[in-house]
């Protein structure tokens, strides 16, 4: 059962995001992992299309997805058109600079992506964290985030700082549940 | 295999469409297909708990779900909080008089709605019709629609002009699609 | 130059966050500021026919406007239907217990209610603040967003707590600037 | 007054209707019209800084906008940080092959955007058409937009057949009400 994550990053942060979310697809007994950066795609088109599962991550730029990210997004209108990865599973994540930062306008454009594609999206599944008095940064799902898995890393530092290990955790959490759904979903 | 249709309808035309979209589910052998209008809600929380999916559907109104509808997404908080419809998979429909009319802030309010629930989000998984100089509007997804289900009725007829034969088509494939892969997601 | 502020609140947070907002509109000179909560909109028709700017304040509940803001929106169709509003300066705000929590959708559906009235919309006009290692909870639009003021309360605690300071300068920021906008906008 | 249309077109439809929205404001006395490809920003930016209304036009590509428009709003990311679209008139359109097609998402994109500039947003200001049993597709405004101008071209043919007069005549209105609105708002 193979599972791809594909991500653009900028400045290193999604890319740590996304090894994060690898390293949870990779905690399920069964599951391939593949980390697929978006600059290498074309050498991936047919291991997409092997995949059970597909989860796209970039960095929020300017309120969505990245220039980069989009292109591989705009390139996928190919897969599109002959219907290959309908009834996929699908997942998201991102990452920015800011708390809120407009993240979510990211993963709605995710999400609709995946829809054009016939996929199926898999939320989150985490109830948010930090979100009363007992609640801290430190919790899963900090950034209290429904549709996929939120980061937030500071404008001015590099990967040492950022995102925090809650993130990291969060989007570890995010892989390791897409397996487990695909898993289930693709048993026959 | 119990499989829920959870709509508000004003006018009657989403009714239709709920109606469509249950006569999908039913076509799959081994669902058993609920219909309930959020006004009968109270009386069926325990169904939806039973559900392997639910399909959300409400008119667009003012450019987002009707009041109605989101009184009972607001009374879903209680199941919010135990989580009990975690994993289960949703999917919506929804009618306005515009041939557009905002309907897409709908869905996307919806798929975020089962996202807070931990759903899992089930795709119209119908490429658009009417796009080409072959198509019209009597194709399957006239309305080209990605995240769920689109009917457009006039805003000054009745049910007997709205919507369409080719929108409750549509709306009863998305019924046919979550039936069949809630099958194939709940089998173990 | 009469300003409203239109809003609902479940638990006292959203009232607190209107408030702030009132006082940044009293605090532009010439403007007039009335605060109207949606349970009382029965005798405010014409005010907000006769403002210059309205601005819409919710809570997010599951993940959009509570249902008794939405009821308001859905009654706003009369006015939809003879223009009243066509060409007013709208902004929104709203607060949830989540730091994120799908607030955007929330702001992005206020943005296209405020559309279909043909309304202008005010953004926060803020940079993100909290976004680097010498930003920290205490700045303005601390939660980074860009459409409308964004709050946090804690899910167990009263308005004692919440919202914070920081929000409430926030969502007083709003206020001043719309009303310095519509300063600006009515001139003739 | 300079008011600047940005567009990014693949194959000329979005073009024509960028060139319709630039007639409209060509209409409004005083207003000076600019056309820019987004290819040939480099050399535009002074101009955007010096425009009272920066009008954003894009194809709806698998969901959303274009890389090419994107790498446009990804590269203002050092003008959002010198804040010197602060306070314009920012406006949107687009084009895709669907009737619907998830362009809402686009015009979503693009609002979010604007407002991460600090930009105020001109929605379309146009009651639906073509949804009641007296309208046609003929109608301005006829896909019931909102935010701002939708058009539609079929997928198999050139700009000889799309977009349709009703959806230029919308984005022709589009440009004039900018243009309008701009006037009054710079006056002081």
């Amino acid at each position: 059962m193979k599972i791809s994550v594909v991500y653009h990053s900028g400045y290193g942060h999604t890319a740590e995001q996304a090894k994060a979310v690898l390293r949870g697809v990779q905690s399920v007994s069964g599951a391939e992992a593949l980390l697929i950066p978006v600059a290498e795609i074309e050498q991936h088109w047919d291991n997409l299309e092997q995949s059970a599962a597909i989860i796209f991550g970039s960095p929020t730029y300017m309120g969505s997805v990245s220039a980069e990210f989009k292109k591989f997004m705009d390139a996928s209108s190919k897969v599109w058109f002959t219907r290959k990865w309908q009834d996929k599973l699908a997942a998201g994540f991102t990452n920015s600079a800011s708390q809120n930062g407009d993240k979510q306008n990211t993963l709605t454009t995710l999400a609709v992506f995946a829809a054009q594609h016939g996929m199926i999206w898999a939320s989150l599944g985490l109830p948010p964290g930090n979100h009363d008095s007992k609640g801290s940064a430190n919790d899963l799902n900090r950034l209290g985030s429904a549709l996929g898995a939120m980061a937030q890393s500071n404008a001015d530092q590099g990967t040492e700082s950022g995102p925090s290990p809650s993130d990291l955790k969060t989007a570890e959490y995010l892989g390791q549940r897409v397996a487990t759904l695909a898993a289930r979903f693709v048993r026959r």
